[in-house]
Parts: C-alpha cells; structure tokens; sequence
C-alpha cells in the first residue's frame, strides 16, 4: 500500500470501533458488509478501495476447471464458494442495488494441439476420479456450442463454473457497504497496534497514515499482496503472502458485431501448454487472461505480457482481432505458499487474516466474509474454513 | 467532428477575425501560430486541441525512409520539411517555452527475412537513383549500432531522418498559440458560411456550433479526416480525403532497466514484408508504429492491430517484450488519392486548405504553416507547395 496516494481522513471521525479492516478489495468489502449486517461498528480503511487485483480479475468463478493436482482441499473450498454464490449475488444485488454479473452458462475448457490435448485428457481422467461434473467433447461440439471457436481446436470439456462481473461486484459491495453504514475512510494504515506481552498479544486498533489511532477490538487484515507489508505485526503473524502479478486485456465487441455473440460462456484453453481464458460479459466485452509473473510490487502491464495473450487467445478463437481492445490492466494476486488462502484468527487475539486468496479472490469472497463473521462474532471458525488457518505458516519467513 | 463534445463559445468573443482556422491539430495550430506571428487576428476552433491524429502520431520525420516509386514530388516536400524542422524546432520552443523533443540520431531500417531483404535492397537501388543518403549495412553492423537488434536481422539502411515527439510538440504549439494571441475556441464548426454566386463563391466566415457567427476574409480548412464532412461547401471545393486508421502502442523502459537504452534511433523493418517502426524517446518511452485500417470513422484499436504491432515489433527488437505497456491508442490519418496534401487555395475565395497530409503531418507542419501564411497575407503559394493544389482533385467524389 505504500505507493497508494494517502487522503487525510475526516474530522468528527470516532475513534473507537468494533472492526477496523484494512483493505478494501472484495474480500476487505464483502468482510466489512457482513460483519455491519451482524450489528457491529465497522470502518474499512483503503485509499482507493476495489482498485486493486479485484480491479484485475476477470471474475471467473472456476473451482472445477482450476483443480490442481493435490489441492483438493481448495477444490472443496471453491465448491463451496461457487454454491454459495448465487444467493450472495442475490443479496448484494438487494442490499447495492447493482446487479454484479453473475453468468451462468458454463465454462468449455478446450486444446489446441496434440500435447494440449493430452493434458486435457489427464485432466479429464483426474476430474473423473475427484467426481467432478465434467463432459467430454469433440471438437465439432465444442464448435457446435461455440460457432466462433478456431476450427483446429481439437476437443474439450464442458463444465459448470461460472462468472461474475469483478467491476461490478466491487462497485455493488462499495455501495453496500455504504449504505449498510461502513465507515470507508479513503487512506491508509500506518500500522497495526497492540497490547499485551509477547507471549499474550492482543490487538488493540490501527494508527492511520496521519498518525490518528483508530482503537477496535478486531483487525481483518484484507490488504491482499499488500499485507504482508502492514507494519506492527509480530514476524510469526505476517501472513506468507507474496504478489503475483497477472495481467488481462480488456476488448469490446463493436456494435451490431456480424449480428452474432463472439463468445456466449467462458472459453479457457492450453495452447502449446500455455493458459488463456477469454469471460465473455452481457455487455460484449470479452476478457483475456491472465498473465502469471513474479515482479514483486510491479504492478504494469508488459509488452510480452500483452502479446502472449492475444497470441493465445486468437488461436482459440480468432474474431477476437477484430474486437475493440480497450485497455491491458495488471494486478497483484496475494499468492501464498500452498495456493490456499489464509483466512482465521492469528497468534495475535482480535487479529484475524482474510488474504492470501491468490487467483480466487471473487470465488472465495462469500464465504471468507461468512467466515470472518462467525470468527468476529462467534469466535468460530466455520468447518469449510478449517484447513485455511493462516497458523499453518506462522513460521514462514516474512517476503523479502 | 460530429462525435466530439461541444463547449459553450466565451461570453465576449468578437464576431469577427482576420482568419478562422478549423481543426486544433498540428498543422491547424501551426498555421494559426504562424498567421498571428504575421500579425492578423486568428481564431482556431476545435473541441480537443491536438487530440486527434497528432496525438497518435510517432513523430517520425522520415522523408528518406518513407520514400516510395512514383511520389517523387511528396519525397521533395518532405525533404524541405524535415529541413525546416530544426530552425521550427528552436522557434517553437522559444515562442512557448516547451521543448518539441526532436531527435537527430538518424534512423535505421532493417529487414527480417530474406523477402524483407531482397525488398530493402531494391529499396536501397531506387533511393540511389534519387541521390538520397542511405548507408548500406550488413546485420553485424547493424547491432553495432543498436546492440538490442534481433540476431536474425539481415541487414539495413542508416538514413539521417529524424524524430520529434508528437505529444511535446502538440503541446507547444498550444502554449505558442496561446501566447501570441490566438484566440481558443473549444468547439465545433457547424458550417462553413460563404457569399456571391455559384460561380464565384466567397468565404465569408464560419457558424459555430452553438449558432454563433463568426465572419472572416479567410477560413483555413485543417481538419484532418473530418474535413470532408464540414458542411457548406460546395462539391468542387470538398477535399479529397478519407480516414485511414493507425494504431500505435506507447511502451516505457523500466527505470534502470539493464543500466542500458534498449534503442537510440528510430528503427523500422519489414517483417515478412509487414511495416514496424520504434520510435525512441529521451525519457524512454518506444512508440511503436503503425497500422493502415480503412475503417471509416472508427477511431478505435483493435486487438489484432495491437498483436500485429507487438509480434513484428518484437521480431526486431526482442527486449520490447520486458517494457510497460502504457497504451494502445489509435488516429486517423486525412488520407488523399495520391497520398499527397491539400494546400492552398480552393474554388471558393478567402477558403484555404491545409489538410490531406496522411502520414507526415508532424513533419510538414512547418513548411505547411509558411505556405497557408503566404497565400493568407500574400496571395502567393511557394515554389514547394505549388504540387499539391487541392484544385488537382476538385471534381472528385465527396466519400461516403
């Protein structure tokens, strides 16, 4: 957060709140929305809050085609996530007034050449054995689905996962989180303060960038990549975050485009073993992603960055030249050790992480501010949440 | 300029002027500069100063290596531009006090493949019938001069042809515009307004947008691609011009990047027979450069226009793959049949053109501003612009 523009705060502000969340990205938000509902005194403190890697996503809500090879725990998670998604939305839309996307026509993963489609079989075959809903398509099917898709796509697998709009979801939870009496104060903090013994830590509030203290009984840490670098953290409660930035372009269908949709669910892909997904949104944009690239806080577009995902995605499906391109945007994913996020109480009392979200932020909004509500509340962490205590790396060496 | 915003004229502009410039680009700003150096009254209109063609431009001043067969007489005039722009240069900045950013360390062109380089030796053969000053160079040489240059680059060309930065350039010509005297007006021309008999038509000043009249002994028309369509014209005097899109990406070196400039002159190539050019910048920034869409008035880029940019670009110049992406961003060009401009003197009297000039507006402003200059206050076109009459193509068709 240190290259963030720092706005003074404003007076008459309290000085004393049940909840300070620092950082608000979809995460910080969807936590400082939930815990408001359950009657606490909430102030969220970002400077330019959804700004940041929730401004990058693309807003895929992908549990079943980002399975990984022994991360099955996070699988059960972004399952989770995914069911609990469409009741959020539902919510949101009433407590914002503004619809955030939610599209669900599935997702068709699909190969380019011989070795992607290799992949896709043992994708397949592990799919098969985790039982997950995945059918099998040829080519022609794919095309039959997907009338735009290159004709040498060689066969693909259909799935569920679904998408929301990121943009929008950012701007309904803004919105909520105003209306539902969030204090958003548009700055930064300085650091974290606490009370107590070493051995007994106790968190007692935020210094702002202005030097104000804001006193509270709870901090969520929601500052994403940036948390890690949150000063006044004993070294085994920073949270192992490191950034990872991904990149996206934005294109834009023209209008009245061939009188036809370019694209009508979201189209991933292995092209030379390459990843690419293109989310199409009821507007007509299409968004290209994304982009894996260890450049600690860099957060700006590369020029190979720009070209690797066009050249990939035009493979798949080629109209996408004739498409408007209206902006490459990069962000900074909070990635963690074992791709899992960390989201619990700390070594700290009163201090509880929701970071560490790494490509599924979006996903795991909704039941990471369930979660951070039940532990604020209850002090419970919910079951789903269980193995994602950020204790598992209480040891981990603080990011260089 | 029908889809540009429109602002409400001053309250207490006069009603009348020496001359009324139309359009706010290079040679619109330039032509309004010079003229109130000559001491008469000028207005120049345009919702945007500088922010059509000139601000997609590259700035390359490039008479030598835009040459092509059959455009002897342009090759001439830009050969007097690109002369005059270090006298233009220093004035300009005088007058305003920024600095246009010319750049006078010759440009290399470089071929690719084999194709590519059977071209430039033809390339080179023509110029030397010309007498141009064109260093033949094999690839070795080449990279001694720009040691970024792609391994495969066959060969080249080193010519004196220089660059100035267009944005900078746009930018003191409104301060000089200012400065002198010329009066600002940030809106559109709803009609060009004339007097007499078919036969024997007088300009007599313009209608702004907002209705207002404005009178003038003389309009100069230099308003780029949307030319044609200023309304009040007759038939014969509708320049002969259409919009060729280009877009062009602006790329930055990171700071301290390599301890190394990843390229000291223009460089331009053909790339499996494609055109690519890398424009440097003092602070650099590499434009690189250009499409030629015919795409009507959509002033867009396009996803594939950018993936053609970047995939030549880095044919070359491999290390562009590790600078920012800053932006795509797209103009168009006020193309003529003969890739020539419109200057001078129209059938209607007092309305004077300064348009049409494609590719190589940067470079002719300053000979363009003298000549609009001469024929406004001396009734005289110089020997250098006495080719390019738009009366060559006064019956030709208006475009659709």
């Amino acid at each position: 957060m240190s290259t963030r523009p720092t706005s003074m705060t404003a007076p008459g502000l309290p000085d004393s709140f049940d909840v300070v969340v620092v950082g608000g990205g979809v995460i910080g938000l969807s936590c400082a929305w939930r815990l408001t509902e359950r009657g606490l005194g909430v102030a969220l403190v970002d400077p330019d809050p959804g700004h940041g890697a929730s401004w990058a996503a693309a807003g895929m809500l992908a549990p079943t085609t980002e399975a990984s090879y022994g991360e099955e725990s996070l699988l059960r998670l972004g399952l989770a996530g995914a069911a609990r998604w469409p009741s959020y939305a539902a919510e949101l839309a009433a407590a914002s007034g503004c619809d955030p996307g939610l599209r669900e026509q599935g997702t068709l993963v699909v190969a380019h050449d011989a070795g992607d489609k290799a992949e896709l079989d043992r994708f397949a075959d592990y799919g098969a054995r985790l039982g997950l809903r995945l059918q099998s398509m040829s080519g022609q099917e794919c095309r039959r689905l997907e009338p735009m898709l290159a004709p040498d796509v060689r066969g693909g697998l259909l799935a569920a996962d679904s998408s929301a709009h990121n943009r929008l979801t950012v701007a309904a939870l803004i919105a909520a989180c105003e209306q539902s009496g969030v204090r958003m104060l548009a700055t930064t903090v300085e650091q974290i303060e606490t009370t107590g013994t070493a051995a007994n830590l106790r968190v007692s509030g935020v210094r702002l960038a202005d030097g104000q203290p804001l006193r509270s009984e709870h901090v969520v840490v929601a500052a994403g990549a940036w948390s890690p670098l949150l000063a006044g953290l004993p070294e085994d409660a920073v949270p192992a975050v490191r950034p990872v930035r991904g990149t996206v372009l934005r294109l834009m269908t023209p209008p009245d485009y061939r009188g036809a949709e370019v694209l009508t669910r979201t189209l991933r892909g292995t092209v030379a073993g390459a990843h690419v997904y293109l989310v199409p949104r009821e507007d007509g944009e299409v968004v290209v992603g994304a982009t894996m690239e260890e450049a600690g806080y860099d957060d700006r577009p590369t020029a190979g960055g720009v070209w690797e995902l066009l050249r990939d995605a035009r493979l798949l499906l080629p109209v996408i030249s004739e498409l408007t391109f209206v902006e490459a945007w990069s962000g900074l994913r909070p990635a963690t050790p074992d791709n899992a996020p960390l989201v619990g109480p700390t070594t700290v009392a009163g201090l509880v992480m929701a970071t560490g979200h790494g490509r599924n932020g979006i996903l795991l909004a909704p039941v990471t501010a369930d979660a951070v509500a039940a532990v604020v509340t209850e002090d419970v962490v919910p079951d789903a949440l269980q193995a994602f205590s950020p204790l598992r790396f209480s040891h981990a060496q603080v990011p260089a």
